[in-house]
């Protein structure tokens, strides 16, 4: 098995702001080529660049990787015991390569990988498609952008969040997802806006304060009236015990998670600790998307739209039919490239 | 994935006698049929009456084993670590599972299993092949029948063990293993035999005393002009420290170390210790022969003769060139079943 890795810099369809004012029109993206015998497997880490991975990040991890120890290819369990050994961080490059690897495995059995982990068509939720802080006349044109979804996540944090919902609901009745990604400071503030929330029709909240602060996510999750989800707070499956008293759930995705496989044991801790959990993604090509759509059907929540953040990818994008993402019958990933 | 088997009673072609007089017609293997998509991977578990494995007890693992489990049919770690949850016996029939998962692995991929491990043909040395315990005129018709190979193994531990080796020693110059199977109690008696065994063209002496009886191991492995080799003594990838200052190398059996996986372990770690190697068997069809040739080369000394001692097996038997087995080109282990 040999890998090797190219490094894109995808251009945005909207620049993108947080709520903290930050922006960006590109993205940084790294795919990985894992060959077995005929076969090429594809992987990304989509690095965004207020996270602690980028290209350079990646390829030292990349160069640190003996692939000929992977005596046994799909002994997933080993690998990533191999991976982590190599470092500690590097999150989105080892999903890089545990996203390889399972397209691989579709590949060389001939089978898509939603298949062989299970999944069913029938059983994807529609996705929600995020729409980034904007100015109220582009906001309209955002929001028309995303008729095709039946749900939209807003980022809150900025300064005046209820100026923004109004603006929203003014323009779509759709339901809404909100992520705050860390941007309130007052909790009490945070319970009115739940309450706020609530009554505009949004179904979660995501992250209102900062990752580590762990009392005020307790006190809000018992006083709010919509689920509170830990995104930042929760990366891996260590976090995950800390979290059943502080949220109401946790947003798994595959670049914190290390991949799909860590993913699953995310699912499973989850359901057992009853928590509920979301799929989420990055800004990030269809590579990853088909990944994480392949075990999407265990969340409660799907938000899984990077693709359609996208100026231009190198593989089409997957088909929305009713607000849900259709599954590829073409084996593993199920990527198309586009020329 | 499910799992299917099928319990057998196999004819030898003569009837085997041990150093401790118990002697059988017959053996009982138990062969295992994992089914993955269009494809059958077969496994076997060898059970020889004097250790602790049967039919039953094969049966009761194998109706345990919840093969919806498998998530990754081929996380080989997991698998094992789910086997040995299980129960913490039954190492033949784990073998069995993990034989099957590893033609599985070689029909899917359509590759060879000694390929996809990276063994190759001309790293095979030529094997052993066993003379039970016999008198003398049966002993030179069985060594004429073992012509084809290029080294013998006797059995000694009865009466006359010098009188076995002269008998031997009139019909044949062929270089010789020599197992004890634990039959010697008296380390003098092991010390002068071990001199006597040099002059005589032993190669190795295998197991000479009681398995736990590690003392006597470490003083004879000080003194012998031949090395010492445990059998019994080590049976798993946990035994194999306390050999170190025991003996000079390990006899790594499938049917001991629960199949491939853990075999390859044991190569592995007896190399790091300085230990030598030798590959051995059971009575057993070429079902757990070719899984065993597949990291054969690993080992100093090959003692693979399973099917030579059966008078009917459902599959054919591996071909011999100058002694040394040869590899299938088939996919898998390379099996092909006789009408």
């Amino acid at each position: 098995m040999k890998l090797s890795f190219q490094h894109l810099n995808l251009p945005l369809r909207h620049t993108f702001t947080l709520g903290n004012g930050s922006s960006r029109t590109h993205t940084p993206i790294t795919l990985v080529q894992l060959h077995y015998q005929d076969h090429i497997g594809y992987g990304e880490a989509a690095m965004p660049p207020y996270l602690a991975e980028n290209h350079e990040t990646a390829t030292v991890f990349f160069q640190k990787i003996n692939t000929s120890l992977f005596q046994y290819p799909f002994d997933f369990e080993q690998i990533h015991a191999y991976l982590d050994h190599l470092s500690s961080g590097n999150t989105a490059a080892k999903a890089a390569v545990d996203i390889a690897l399972h397209d691989l495995w579709g590949k060389i059995t001939q089978q898509p990988l939603w298949q062989l982990l299970g999944s069913k068509q029938a059983d994807l939720k529609p996705t929600a498609c995020t729409i980034g802080i904007s100015e109220p006349n582009e906001l309209t044109k955002k929001i028309k952008e995303a008729e095709a979804f039946s749900f939209l996540k807003i980022k809150l944090g900025s300064v005046n969040d209820n100026a923004l919902v109004a603006a929203i609901r003014k323009t779509t009745d759709k339901l809404l997802y909100a992520d705050v990604n860390q941007g309130w400071k007052d909790r009490e503030y945070a319970l009115d806006m739940s309450y706020y929330l609530k009554e505009q029709g949004i179904l979660l909240l995501e992250q209102p304060f900062e990752k580590n602060n762990l009392a005020d996510l307790a006190w809000l999750k018992a006083k709010s009236p919509i689920p509170i989800i830990a995104d930042e707070s929760c990366q891996r499956l260590s976090d995950i015990e800390k979290m059943v008293d502080c949220v109401d759930g946790i947003n798994i995705k595959l670049m914190k998670s290390t991949g799909i496989y860590e993913a699953l044991q995310l699912f499973n801790k989850a359901k057992k600790l009853g928590l509920k959990t979301l799929i989420g993604c990055m800004t990030e090509t269809s590579c990853a998307t088909y990944a994480a759509l392949s075990i999407a059907p265990l969340a409660d929540y799907v938000d899984i739209d990077g693709p359609w953040m996208l100026a231009e990818q190198p593989f089409s994008t997957p088909v929305l039919k009713n607000g849900i993402c259709q599954y590829s019958d073409k084996p593993g990933l199920g990527l198309s490239l586009i020329d």
